[in-house]
């Protein structure tokens, strides 16, 4: 330490790590807004509260991302003092199955639990892909019944809904991995060819993206894409693709529709006739609670990248186009998903504890609303006291306390600047109110109050007619004993 | 990947990482709630919010922490893979002069900003010492004003009694680094002599906790503890100590006592009147907004660890006493500090952009409000529709829905369990009312309602009169068709 104190220190560069952001007032208010009126809505279904570290034991956390190509297999990591690896959680999922193993003995069974919070990734960072971002996750440990993955889909479009999403504009993909489980068995795909299955099932995640096509030719010997880049198929022969194939064409306008299809091309395998029967208690389910075709329908294609799902899976698409920055419309895509992962909790215990749940991409969503243009409104900024003489700021820092008093948010200017400068401060914090009491206002026991927002509206106007100004005057001089009433008023205009 | 695959998985242990807890409903949700309050009190002081990133580069995190003898220096650092190192944030301050460095040109100055969430302390884990904790913060960069730092100091207060601490039991200790920093240039120790100024900062610093004695055997040669343990002494001589002794014996009972006092003592030297001088305006501004000594008392032996702090400091001491395992009375002691920070943004840029702050530890609030007594009411659970019939699960999850609908939090037991168990679930459940419809009640188109929290306090009463029980009965038949309105009337009990 002593060795460097003495050397002229270099000055370190001001920036945000790669793939991480600040997130300031509006921006950050729109996702906590929606993180707030999320967990209403899980709790409201009687899932709990939980918060567990950011930090995981390695070993607890396990390998389950779709993307293992990566230093440390895609998440954040470091060794502590005694020796043991740490982790930080890459979902919310991992640690809930680390706290229910933990915990079991002393829980209520089945386990309902929400949280909300940040994940991190080690990825590589893309435009609107961070490195950070927030999850909101609702699941229930302990219930192998399909009346809990229905509850999981109808809570996950209630979230949506509740977030500001507008009926209509999105819409629950369901599936289930048993029906492709049983339809690899019936094309002689043994469950253990994990390299196959895992080709067979990130083909057929495809098909929205590339096509039947692409899909074929995935399930295949594989495909160049675009930029040239090969990417090696599945290596099934023709007949087994064309099974796939039928399997991926049986997604029909309704879920009884698609459920008489499955029934029809995997309903003869163990595995396809669970998973067809899991889907059509999930469709009573969802009937009882509400839920058509427009809300959850069934699309055996939907796969979902992570590895711990062993039964239902879906996700929530977002039905909104946008446009990119290239001015072309694309489809924003899932925003949220979830599924049934039996196994996570007995990796820990050795027995089965079945699960499913539900997560919702924060940010992803925020991102999402705001682009269709349903962004929340930005918010009005505290009234600005002006400083303008140094002897009076006790008396401008009680005006602000008094309105605070009154519940109204209010500051005094603390710089050194002029008035001009204030104004533009004042404006700059989007304030709706300025409040000004120079030395001839103090002799006559008055403050002038200045309505900023008329004077935006005003700008904006191209009639502003002089009736309507006196009427409604951008500038009134108030005795200082009526400051808190007359700031009310104004704002209440 | 491939070579691991065949070889049976150990299981891995549930366990939190050393040092890290999981917070589970009452109390993740007493920390949310006192977070809220809080935040709501720094934005109606006009600070705005702003959330920067877990991570940090090492170098602009830098090194301020107190007890820099751990590993990494008390923070928990890894290396990207494009060699640079990053850091998790130990405190909001830190990242905070980064942001406003960043993106000085296009912030409102002074700026305002307030922020919460969790930091990371790479350092011993003890009772109630955690690694992962929240705080909670305002600051306001940009100000040299003495008016800042006491608007940082009755927002504290402000915030503190938000978050559920009556008046009367807290105060703000306020005091000034410049006075100290006086007092060590009358007794001539160099500016530049960092060890003997941490020396001495430290050992004033303990006041409290050793009192006179051990302050000036810390000052001196050193001090053996209980445990035999020798802290080396700052080293000064016999004047220079008494000195120091007088400059703490300045605290007097009112703020204008204590003022006076300093001025006697250090007032005389260039930067101990210009500490005695911000203390004087900081005095004006808190009259002007109300706060007497009982809430805001100037201390001059407050010092504060964190080595970035230039001018005013301050801690806000909680005075309630709590005991200890042992049943010792302990002072519960510091909630929550700040102070003046005018050199953290000038590392970036070279010039001063002063600053000052609160930052309130929402954890160690929470645990204290607890132990004194003044925890928050554990919440309510949901209803719970009991599952007696596998085949009538789409109509339970109906009457769920229903009541969900009317804004009553409400599940059905989705588990495997006959009658006992699920009754036993809903109390764990701490569930209000618990629904059942058995073949019986449905054949007749009826569903009974049990009152839970009735129930407990039947229990509780010792007179559990006949007259009372029919006027309120604990167990009620009404038609299905009625459900959410018979729930809702209980509810109203």
């Amino acid at each position: 330490m002593s060795e460097t104190k003495n050397s002229a220190p270099s000055r370190p560069l001001a920036r945000t790590p790669r793939g991480f952001i600040d997130r300031r007032a509006d921006a950050l208010m729109a996702e906590r807004s929606v993180v707030e009126k999320v967990l209403r809505v899980y709790e409201s279904w009687g899932y709990e509260r939980l918060e567990t570290p950011s930090f995981e034991y390695a070993d607890a956390l396990g390998k389950f991302l779709p993307d293992q190509d990566r230093p440390n297999e895609g998440v954040f990591a470091l060794e502590d003092d005694d020796g043991q690896w740490m982790s930080l959680r890459y979902d919310l999922t991992a640690p809930l199955a680390r706290f229910v193993a933990q915990n079991w003995d002393g829980l209520p069974k089945p386990f309902r639990r929400c949280a909300a919070g940040p994940v991190w990734r080690n990825e590589k960072p893309g435009p609107g892909r961070f490195r950070e971002f927030w999850q909101c996750d609702a699941d229930c440990v302990g219930s192998a019944r399909p009346e809990a993955d229905a509850e999981a889909i109808a809570m996950g479009a209630d979230a949506v809904e509740a977030a500001g999403v507008p009926r209509g504009l999105y819409v629950v993909n369901v599936s289930n991995r048993k029906l492709l489980d049983g339809l690899l068995a019936k094309i002689g795909i043994d469950a253990g060819d994990v390299r196959t299955r895992l080709g067979v099932l990130r083909a057929v995640d495809k098909l929205d993206r590339l096509g039947a096509q692409g899909v074929e030719l995935l399930l295949g010997a594989g495909r160049k894409d675009e930029s040239g880049d090969f990417t090696k198929g599945a290596g099934l022969n023709p007949a087994a693709i064309s099974q796939v194939m039928a399997f991926t064409a049986t997604r029909k306008a309704t879920r009884k529709e698609t459920l008489a299809a499955l029934a029809e091309v995997v309903g003869d395998t163990e595995l396809g006739g669970e998973g067809v029967a899991e889907l059509a208690a999930i469709d009573a389910t969802l009937a009882a609670l509400g839920l058509g075709e427009d809300r959850a329908f069934f699309d055996p294609a939907i796969v979902r990248g992570l590895e711990y799902y062993t039964g239902p899976v879906f996700e929530v698409e977002l039905l909104a186009e946008t446009v990119d920055d290239k001015g072309q419309k694309v489809r924003f895509g899932s925003i949220g998903s979830g599924g049934r992962y039996d196994d996570l909790v007995m990796r820990f215990r050795g027995e089965r504890a079945p699960a499913t749940g539900f997560s919702l991409g924060v940010s992803r969503l925020v991102a999402a609303l705001s682009a269709a243009g349903h962004a929340p409104q930005a918010r009005s900024g505290p009234v600005v006291i002006l400083a303008l003489d140094a002897d009076a700021m006790a008396g401008y820092m009680q005006m602000a306390g008094q309105l605070r008093g009154a519940g109204i948010a209010a500051e005094v200017y603390l710089g050194q600047s002029g008035m001009k400068a204030q104004m533009k401060y004042a404006d700059r914090r989007n304030a709706p109110i300025v409040v000004i009491e120079g030395s001839t206002e103090r002799e006559a026991g008055n403050v002038t109050l200045k309505d900023l927002n008329l004077g935006a509206e005003l700008a904006q106007s191209i009639d502003s007619n002089e009736a309507w100004r006196k009427e409604r005057p951008a500038q009134i001089l108030v005795p200082r004993a009526g400051l808190v009433a007359a700031v009310q008023d104004m704002l209440k205009r």
